[in-house]
């Protein structure tokens, strides 16, 4: 019941476009009606819905949220990425898209995205589907 | 299962409480024990609990955003509205409420707000009752 | 069903790790599979996940939300405390994690921390344990 889906990043922050892959854990699951749960259990990653018709978006997106937390700042956390941390909690680790006759319910614009904020790495999401109860 | 709330907005930035429009469609699920998920399909908007009591709560934070991530500020996105995509990953796209004896369970002063970056527009939100499983 | 947690904050900013107090309220669910949901009831503290093995990281993160949204600076809210509303509203209200044998689904590093902004004072938090259905 809880799915997991792989994921390769190839640069320190890179939003990731995971719509089909999380589509596709919906079709394995049969599901119709109810809600998807997409879950990141990394703390310099996050998840996140924005525009995925022009990928100029997710890049000043990108750009604004390392304008706000910088690289280097005075951080006291030793390993030197904390910036990835603040911005996973700035972001969040979840998010939860319905379901309608086996589709995700996503707006025209709408994708689901894969922030990640201290790459390049191997990482993981795990998407878990809530039917209705019947 | 899957309600609409339809909601028009009047300013670019504009933060609409509508916590009653959210506790009609739990009156009319009949559903006493639960959750209830409400969930934006804009790229530009966002949904986020706060303080309901003093409007001006509401006003700083939408001030403090526009401070944050200002109108405009060398974006490559050509339509110009970078800076509500941003602020709309940062509150997120939808929020969860518990519901108990029919009624959603808030704290004293929270009120739901549908949070508009780049109105005026027709809006919607979509509203599904989780019930506890017997 | 639906578990209050309470919890008493000592600094006005201060990130308390609830990870246990979560899990205790999993293990007398008795529920094996689902998802762990965690709501605040408050509009001046959040709930989020985060690195739980070294303290420092969760100080950068507070440090650095204070330096975003300073104390001080021109808000209309009579109170004084909207620096504290805006950072609950950018952290947001609740958080999910799955369930798997009866255990919390976490990351290495995450843990689940209970962010105050306007301390100290008597706080809760609500948990509620959606079982997989069958």
């Amino acid at each position: 019941m809880l799915h997991r889906v792989s994921i390769k990043t190839r640069s320190r922050v890179e939003f990731q476009n995971i719509t089909r892959a999380v589509q596709e854990v919906v079709d394995s699951s049969r599901v119709e009606n109810g809600v998807c749960y997409v879950f990141v259990p990394h703390t310099t990653a996050a998840v996140t819905l924005n525009e995925q018709a022009d990928p100029s978006v997710v890049e000043d997106i990108a750009e604004k949220l390392d304008a706000l937390v910088p690289q280097h700042g005075g951080y006291h956390h030793s390993e030197g990425n904390s910036p990835a941390h603040i911005k996973a909690s700035l972001f969040g680790s979840s998010v939860m898209v319905p379901v309608d006759g086996g589709r995700l319910v996503l707006g025209t614009w709408q994708g689901i995205f894969f922030c990640e904020f201290d790459g390049p790495r191997s990482r993981s999401v795990l998407v878990k589907i809530l039917p209705d109860s019947r």
